[in-house]
C-alpha cells in the first residue's frame, strides 16, 4: 500500500489496465482475450503489462475483484440492509445495472465459462454465490427476528433463487434488450416475493 | 435426406461428430474448442471433419440444433401442454437435467459467451428465448381461457422470469452442486408461481 501511495502514476496506470482488461474480458471471455492486445490498448509493451499483472489469470482475478468493489459500493452493502429493505436494494441495483451493460456482460461471460474445469474464475464464482447466499439469507433472517418476514421463509433457498433470477434476466437482457426488460421483470419478481413473505407488520 | 438414408455410415459418423463436439464446446466454449482436436477424437482428419461441417461455426450451429431436438423430445412439447401442466412439465425437465450435466454445461457456456458481438450463437440464443417466451405464454393463456389461471397474469413476463430462474439455477448448480439444489430450488419456485396464479378451479 505504501508503494502505491508514493506512486500515483503507477496506480493510475493500474486502473487504466483494469478498465481496458474489463472491457476485453467482457467482449472476448478469458480464453479469447489477448494480453498483447490489452497491453497495446494501454500503450504498454507486453512485459510492461506483465510487470503489473504477471499472468492473464492474475489480471482476470484483479478485474473481478475490481468489479466486486464497484458493485459493493453501489449496493451500499456495507451498511447491512435488513429484511425487506435488502430486497428493495437489489431491485435498485438491477435498475442501475441497465446503465452499465459492460459490467453486466463481463459478469455473464466470465461466470458462464467459469463452470468449465480449470477455469481461473471457477473458485471466485463459486465463493461469490456462497457469500451472496449467506449475506442475503442473514439480512432476511433479521426480518424474521423483527417480525416483518414470515418465520417459515426458507431464507437460504430464497437467496439462491433471487440471484438466479438476477443472472438469468441479465443474460436475456444482454441478448435482446427490446424483448427482456431486465429491470421491470426483476422488480415484479421481487414485488411478488415481498408479497409472499411479508407479514404486513 | 435421401442421401442420408442411403448412407447410414455417414449418418452414424455425423452423430459421433456431434456427440464429441457437444462435449468439446461444453468444456471449452466456442473460442476454446479446437476443430483439430474434435477431428482427432472422432478418428478423422481435419478435412474429413470439415467435409461434414465446413466451419467451426457450422458445427456449433449443428450441435445446438441437435441439443434442442433432444430437449424438445424430453419435454414432449409437441403435445402442447396447457395451463399449469406446462409449469409442472418444466419442473420435471429441470429434475431430468440433473442427470445430464454435459448438456446443461453446453447451454450455460455457449449462451454466456453468445452475448458477445459477432458470436456465432448470438442469433440462435436470441431467437430461442423469443420462442420459449411465446410458447410458454401461449400455454399459460390457455389456462386463463379455461379458467384455471388468473386472468390478470402477465403471461409473457412470467415466461421470461421462469426461463431466467432455470438458467440462473443451472449456473449455480454447475459451479457448486452441493450448495445449489437446482431441481429442488426450481420446483419450490414453480410451486410458488402456481400458488400465486392458480384460481383453484
Amino acid at each position: 500500500m505504501a508503494e502505491r501511495r508514493s506512486r500515483p502514476r503507477g496506480e493510475a496506470r493500474r486502473e487504466l489496465i483494469l478498465d481496458v482488461a474489463l472491457k476485453s474480458f467482457a467482449e472476448n471471455g478469458f480464453h479469447g482475450a489477448s494480453i498483447a492486445e490489452i497491453a497495446a490498448l494501454c500503450g504498454l509493451s507486453q512485459p510492461g503489462l506483465l510487470h503489473h499483472f504477471p499472468t492473464k489469470a492474475a489480471l482476470l482475478a484483479a478485474v473481478l475483484e475490481y468489479r466486486d468493489r464497484i458493485d459493493a459500493a453501489r449496493l451500499e452493502w456495507s451498511d447491512r440492509p435488513r429484511g425487506l429493505e435488502a430486497l428493495r436494494r437489489l431491485a435498485r441495483l438491477v435498475e442501475h445495472n441497465t446503465h452499465v451493460p459492460g459490467l453486466v456482460q463481463l459478469f455473464t461471460v466470465v461466470t458462464g465459462e467459469a463452470v468449465t474445469a480449470g477455469h481461473p474464475a471457477n473458485a471466485w464464482a463459486t465463493a461469490r454465490y456462497r457469500v451472496l447466499e449467506s449475506d442475503l439469507a442473514q439480512a432476511l433472517s433479521h426480518g424474521i427476528t423483527d417480525g416483518t418476514i414470515r418465520p417459515d421463509t426458507d431464507t437460504r433457498a430464497l437467496a439462491r433463487q433471487i440471484f438466479a433470477m438476477m443472472d438469468g434476466l441479465q443474460l436475456q437482457w444482454l441478448l435482446d434488450p427490446e424483448s427482456a426488460d431486465m429491470s421491470g421483470l426483476f422488480r415484479s419478481y421481487i414485488d411478488a416475493v415481498i408479497a409472499s413473505i411479508a407479514t404486513g407488520e
